[in-house]
């Protein structure tokens, strides 16, 4: 049940207009346009640019899809256990399941080498809108202009690899409206210093994913290496070992995945009506597969702990957006906003263009998820393989004309994910791509030639179990030697693997080349014509830009909220961890591990747990630190309540709050039941 | 991991034709057409009028889905736990949870009372097809074709009632091909007698379900009272205390549900491409919410427990259905078979009629589906509504006209379930309705009219709770009061599921005529001529007609078979369920009662648990008797192996097996665990 009793009411307060100043703690602003006025108006609070300095390079991304930080100058690295627990489930081997038990480095040595983390500290950010809009000519036919973009986007990048050596993103902001440079740190090598239990980390489980109050112990430590030694940050974050309180002002540093909040109304509809619910469906095929394969063992069950949940917890974010969408008023106040600029403008053709392109879209939008996102052959093996065939192709294409993943500025984290050495386990691959399979042909029916193609007259599953059986592709030194042969040699492979991705390729990427020439390109002329209408009428900065899984700054209060006619705190207590595991505490995703029961007595009653506040945040956000005003850590960020699924369409804090581990829970387990004082002390308390 | 490795090779040899005898243990036989040739050629067993007739009134239809039978003289009934288990459920309260510690009456007072379980015994079939083909002109349009069969079978049905005071259906039987009048005794006063722990009726659960070797101690008994006192039956089976043994002749007399094994290949085409990528969609929505639902907490789990059952278990059995339909062979082989009718009979009328009514419904079919059969509103208190609000309109009409429910003949039987008594939990309640609104509308999109009636510009969850909320229909006495309404009064009710139910009708009625004119009729007159064909060419009883959720016979031999490289055993002991506890009995579904860890060394380890054999069974099979050549009772049918999920479309015996629970196990345990060794004596051991 999840309710928005008054939501809609504040909605309309909140979203009059895009003209009024916004007056809540609305925002994922970027460090190089940060809410200056917004802050001294509200807060009487002026950040200095060495403050804005230091976040930003002390806060990290982590490739894999979340935030965190640097808290020592031993390159201490923070961040959510669920951020890291892809690394932990690559570490873990049949007798030892570091997901179940956790792991402490009690020395450097001890400290394991994760095989694939990348992480990304970001150094400077360039305005290149100019250089981009002026590459693509007005009067392009789509095809042309999308070319024209993609060659400008990786000549940029290509040119300030060369010149600096560093990471070089364009990021499109704005939906198109501006284009930065973002130029980035890479480190690979991580190594995993501390883990609690799972059971701990993520308590409550499914159950309590997007609920508080909370009890999630959900933080992991790494440590970041440069040539074999400690990387040693001139930025790493101080922590606030009392924490903060009630009503105090708050800043999120970290990398919001994706809103949407400025969409045309058109691209709304579209997500309400076909995005949402066929990513539901795929969401709920793939978790109720993956359930069952969990079920049969403990080992099946340790394996598909982390994909489980990346399923799960999409499934319960999507459901809340569509709840969210579903809502009349939510929609009728979109419809408002957008009626408004369209009268301030005079002119209707962005959204028109805009709408074309979702129209478009809808032509081939299923086959275009099942094959160019993969969705219908879902697995690891399977992506290894279309990467050695594209890559095979691209390779010897201009770099300015590849596909954005093979330009040469992503060469070597593309090599990183594509050559890893972690363990691939057939028996999840089988049924990750034998329900995918299956997924697939649900999708499209069974005398689609594409289904055709990928079951070869076979079951899915008994297909799948084929695939997964006879590739090779699980030898990293196989991939090696495919990726470095020409497409002709290539396309002689009996790897059956290969083989369906070659067959694949053709419909893929014509479905592709549509989608850029189609959708992405028509989208980013229509949101760029209507972001500089947005620019005229209300200033270079009215609001922030749609989240892109860069770095941005939030900022809000510690505010408790009601609900369901109870006033909750700000954060819960480690009191009330054990009045939940009295009540629940007998069946999974509520046992705690032993040593929780064993060591009871070491942790007060009162040390706060989780801890919420206003700030505006989306997932991505995962592992962000949280600091007060003094730039000190105060807590992660691990999750939103569910009034905050809603975020990725409108602002509101009525009842939406993000939710920390609180520093104080932290600092005191590592002090009091984890054994590593040595690492509060590296914290510097 | 479900495979099918040399199945499609068999599926040549079974099916090469409808017009070669059938060979293997295949069919569903109706009783008054049993397989005499048959069992004779193969078996040599003559089976005697009586000893059919006996196993016919001893045999029971749970009219909530499933089979049992009389098997004592003092009316107890056997039947599987999770055919019981609804009653199970309603009979619990917050502080007695009947599923989880199990029941034993130990003496009649103890029995407890079911609240709406209607028990059927089949007294007759009578061949109707002349006086319904003849009713139905041949030049009739659909809509008329449609109104004056209804009008025909309501006629026969009140006619026999009338004669008889027996339930009187009838049942199309190969499609529209036969009519036979079905007259049953019916039985409402059903009490509980015994049920074990569902942690040991379903051991395994989910993960286990449709999987052998097996664990499940899948049986429980109720007893049948008529005028306030035990039932004496005049037939009754006798249990055969040594079970079954390898190789031996055994036959399966239960209601199977449905099979699609005569539907044309428009019709298979269209189950794959539509019919069960929909269902599966719905059902793992459903799943999803439940199974969330159902971790807040004991009570929550305890309440969804049957519902969530059925969802799964539903899901599974289409992912396996969906698995058969998509290996290539499969539809060759069906289509080959087509082919072979068609050639014979020089006309392709009836197959091109049947494939037109396929058109038609791909046109309206989600909107059937979501509307008539309330898939969007699934819910127990929008069904009474429903049937509330359909009933004020219905009884007004002449019985011949009426949507078929509300026929007289079958009043009774709807009254028994519309005023029952068992409790309606309001938390459920809201979470199924909110998430049935939910696939509403992401099947039909936000902007269709009927999600707009429906959600009443409110999201899908706050709306459902809402709903649940303030309607009164969670009263029986409430629900009389409206039922007894006139249409007119009815249409001014304030109750807002009635007003939600007044408001989708109309729509929905439309759907239901579109639905009997356009796809049901056709059908039934395509397949009537393509079934009359079929007993030209091949005899009047060439293949048994496909499950219809009547009464009928099957039979097999009990047999091990050969998957993943092993030879299985037909049967399951004691000793393999401890090996099994010890490899995952720490965590559900394969924690055991306290009693069976207390019990474990008064049942001995070689004890037969779990049987297969090669008879031909479907869902809807669930607790029928299995009985050998003297009638006597070997076990109770609980389930099929995976192998057996495509039996909907063919019979195979290379690896289908269905799965009973050996009579042995069932003396063993009420004699030495459960301390029933009263209820051991009754049965006459």
């Amino acid at each position: 049940m999840r309710r928005f009793p008054t939501l809609v009411t504040m909605i309309w307060a909140i979203l009059g207009g895009v003209f009024t100043m916004v007056q809540a703690d609305e925002g994922m602003w970027l460090f190089n346009q940060p809410p200056t006025e917004l802050l001294k108006a509200k807060y009487g609070v002026e950040l200095s640019k060495d403050w804005l300095g230091h976040l930003q390079n002390a806060s990290i991304r982590f490739n894999n899809g979340g935030s965190g930080s640097f808290i020592s100058s031993k390159g201490l690295v923070l961040t959510n256990h669920h951020i890291g627990a892809d690394a932990l489930e690559k570490l873990s081997t049949k007798d030892r399941n570091l997901l179940k038990a956790g792991f402490l480095a009690r020395n450097p040595a001890a400290e394991m080498v994760c095989p694939d983390l990348e992480l990304n500290v970001l150094v400077s950010i360039e305005d290149v809108t100019q250089r981009v809009e002026s590459a693509v000519k007005p009067n392009l036919a789509a095809v042309e202009a999308a070319a024209a973009r993609r060659a400008i986007l990786a000549e940029i990048e290509a040119e300030s690899k060369k010149a600096t050596g560093l990471r070089s993103d364009v990021v499109t902001l704005h939906h198109g409206g501006l284009y930065h440079l973002y130029r980035y740190h890479r480190f690979t090598d991580v190594r995993l210093v501390f883990a609690p239990e799972a059971a701990i980390a993520g308590y409550g489980g499914d159950v309590d994913n997007f609920e508080f109050p909370r009890y999630d112990l959900d933080f992991c430590l790494f440590r970041v290496y440069v040539e074999g030694k400690p990387h040693t940050p001139e930025h790493f974050l101080k922590v606030a070992p009392l924490g903060a309180a009630s009503g105090e002002l708050v800043f999120v540093s970290g990398h919001p995945g994706a809103t949407q909040r400025l969409e045309t109304l058109a691209k709304l509809r579209y997500r309400r009506d076909c995005l949402i619910p066929y990513s539901l469906a795929r969401l709920r095929t793939m978790e109720a597969a993956l359930l069952q394969y969990s079920a049969t063992g403990p080992e099946p069950a340790a394996r598909s702990a982390t994909l489980l949940h990346s399923y799960a917890n999409a499934r319960k974010a999507l459901s809340g957006q569509l709840q969210g969408l579903l809502n009349a008023e939510l929609l009728a106040t979109k419809a408002q906003q957008e009626a408004n600029l369209v009268a301030h403008a005079k002119i209707q053709t962005p959204w028109q263009q805009a709408a074309q392109a979702v129209e478009a879209f809808r032509s081939f939008d299923r086959s275009y998820f099942l094959l160019e996102l993969a969705h219908g052959t879902d697995s690891e093996l399977f992506t290894i393989a279309r990467h050695v065939v594209r890559l095979a192709t691209e390779k010897g294409k201009p770099n300015g004309t590849r596909l954005r993943e093979y330009r040469d500025s992503n060469r070597e984290s593309l090599e990183l994910s594509l050559f890893s050495p972690a363990p691939i386990h057939k028996g999840l691959e089988t049924i990750r791509l034998g329900t995918a399979l299956s997924f697939l042909a649900e999708q499209l029916g069974g005398e689609h030639p594409v289904v055709g193609m990928a079951l070869d007259g076979e079951s899915p599953m008994v297909r799948a179990a084929g695939l997964v059986e006879k590739t090779r592709l699980a030898e990293v030194s196989f991939r090696k030697t495919l990726a470095g042969q020409s497409a002709e040699s290539l396309a002689a492979s009996d790897d059956p693997m290969i083989r369906l991705a070659l067959a694949l390729d053709k419909t893929t990427r014509e479905n592709r080349i549509r989608y850029e020439a189609e959708v992405e390109e028509p989208e980013r002329q229509a949101n760029g014509a209507i972001s500089r209408l947005r620019f005229q009428l209300a200033g270079a900065n009215p609001v922030a830009p749609d989240a892109t899984f860069t770095l941005r700054l939030a900022f809000g209060t510690v505010k408790g909220y009601e609900a369901e006619g109870k006033t909750l705190s700000p954060w819960t207590t480690m009191a009330g961890l054990w009045d939940r595991h009295a009540l629940l505490g007998t069946r999974e995703p509520f046992l705690l591990p032993q040593r929780w029961l064993d060591g009871k007595a070491n942790i007060p009653l009162e040390t706060p747990f989780n801890i919420v506040s206003t700030a505006d945040t989306i997932g991505g956000n995962s592992g962000s630190p949280v600091v007060n005003r003094k730039g000190e850590l105060i807590g992660v960020n691990f999750d939103r309540n569910r009034f905050g699924l809603v975020r990725n369409f409108v602002y509101t804090d009525l009842q939406a709050r993000h939710i920390m581990v609180d520093i104080r829970i932290i600092l005191a387990t590592l002090q009091s039941l984890y054994g590593a004082e040595f690492l509060v002390k590296e914290l510097g308390n």
